[in-house]
């Protein structure tokens, strides 16, 4: 309570034009540009010392900054055509500015390309390194909203959840998380590190399959602030409750081994920065959402993991090989919460 | 050179979209969304302590970041309909945070009215506080972009420019600027101190002229980093030269006391923040433009005033009452510069 969301809901929600299709609350807003098209846009900031470390290289900050509006448009199952840059970064000398905005643009376009992206404008301003960065594209098929699951809905995420977690506790050597992070480097082969950290700096926006998805699901979004919250935002939306089969969420080896040997979840539960999707849908779907997920291209192919299902009771339940599982404190990360 | 016009150019302008009518480079983007419509889109950041004061009123950072976008559309003849805000803010108590987020939605929301302009999205996070607005609109008139003005074309300028910077003077009570801002306080009565500072914190966006100067002029773009340095961006896209001559520019009655008595035109020249449109056309224009202008209503009206000549040779020169004025070393606030 009182986070992010009630603020933003209790100052900033006012709707004024009947030319607006999907105000803010959800993962992008979708405007109506004419009779027939339907525009979507997002827009996310990272800073640095708050999203990311401050010695993260530049190519990594940029193509995440991009990667996690992409996860926006995936979660409407929207198409991102254009992109807008605002740039904010400290002082440095000119070779080392020109060094750093080398390695951005490079980390940038990398995954511009991947979407056919254009970047179309932007904003360069001196201060404290803080990215903005909006996409606009098309909504042409269904809108995947957060309000639409019904009870009885299976709950599902694509791909696999909780190894970004595990990549910033392994990267914080230092600090209070010491000790976990020791035992964390002992307990994962260093294929696994790398897997981590890489979900961790360059997550894959699961676009073609956000469009694919839309056109089963109920409701929907992305998981950017851990499971449970997110899951807390779909259902509150939806006017619904959850319940969750921790055994049954999709973890990579590493994590797995995490999870079990420590007796925690939270990377999985509360982690963050997954950006997977999240879904409800009723399970007669789940062949045909299959079918057309197996016939995606490559890097767009996606497994999906039914994890849950949408109960009538309000709030968020989890359980554990048929055992009541207590919610860590954590529930998520709250920019705003206290 | 080495700038931030520079910076851009060399790593960020890449054409890769057929349906993006104007990238990167101008006031705004403008891409296409069917095979009619066209949509505008701007991005600003302004950051504490680079761009406002650490201790300006929360109702006027918002109310001016709105505003410079505002002003990019006005100074492509465009109609803004959405805006997204990426707000970062410092850790606060929730008291605070909450007393500051209203007075923010308040300012903004009172400039979004006057403009029927909806909040549909934004973002929300922790850091140093740092304001970026995006505004999304059509572009259903002739865009004006900065390269098209023709040699022996006049330069003109909307309403009054110079009143902004000496408002960012009187603002500076403490620091370096001490002596010169005593100075002002003695010369300018209470009237002319308090017209500074509003126009500082409360620029006139320029839209309904905007989109009328589009039917005239052969290129525009708003005054935001000082007359001489953003003349300088028109005619360099131009690939032309100009001519300014002082004694024509629109001076407030403080402004131009100001200028006489301290025989410094640095703030008209170079203080930036005016947000007035800057635009060349034919001479033989200004009846209709004017005529179309005073039919504006309300608020909306603007004067307009000739200050300058488009010449064939590359640079900026100025005159003052016939004489050659040189130009002060810093030509106007380059957030990259050296």
């Amino acid at each position: 309570m009182n986070g992010e969301d009630e603020l933003i809901a209790k100052f900033f929600r006012k709707k004024s034009r009947a030319d607006t299709i999907l105000g803010s609350g959800d993962d992008a807003a979708v405007v109506s540009v004419s009779a027939t098209e339907a525009l979507a846009c997002a827009t996310d900031t990272v800073v640095a010392g708050v999203h990311f470390h401050k010695d993260t290289p530049a190519d990594a900050i940029a193509y995440k900054s991009l990667a996690v509006n992409l996860s926006d448009f995936a979660a409407m199952g929207a198409t991102p055509k254009w992109a807008l840059v605002a740039l904010t970064m400290p002082r440095a000398t000119q070779a080392k500015n020109e060094a750093w905005l080398k390695a951005f643009a490079s980390g940038f376009f990398k995954l511009a390309r991947q979407y056919k992206i254009e970047l179309v404008g932007g904003d360069l301003t001196r201060g404290p390194l803080t990215v903005t960065t909006q996409v606009l594209g098309e909504q042409d098929g269904p809108i995947l909203t957060r309000d639409g699951a019904l009870t009885g809905d299976g709950i599902y995420v694509t791909g696999k959840i909780g190894d970004a977690a595990l990549g910033l506790k392994l990267g914080l050597k230092l600090g209070l998380k010491l000790k976990a992070s020791t035992r964390l480097q002992k307990l994962l082969s260093d294929t696994d590190k790398k897997r981590c950290v890489r979900r961790l700096q360059y997550p894959k926006p699961r676009v073609a399959a956000g469009r694919v998805i839309a056109s089963y699901a109920t409701s929907g979004m992305d998981i950017s602030d851990g499971l449970l919250k997110d899951l807390g935002r779909l259902a509150q939306a939806s006017k619904l409750g959850a319940r969750i089969f921790i055994e049954q969420l999709p973890l990579s080896r590493g994590c797995a081994k995490y999870c079990s040997h420590l007796n925690d979840y939270t990377p999985v539960l509360a982690g963050g920065d997954d950006y997977e999707l999240l879904f409800t849908m009723p399970e007669e779907n789940e062949k045909a959402l299959r079918a057309e997920l197996s016939a995606l291209s490559g890097s767009d192919k996606t497994s999906v993991t039914r994890i849950g299902v949408v109960e009538k009771r309000r709030g968020i339940r989890a359980s554990l090989n048929g055992a009541e599982y207590n919610q860590p404190k954590k529930k998520g990360f709250d920019h705003f919460g206290h």
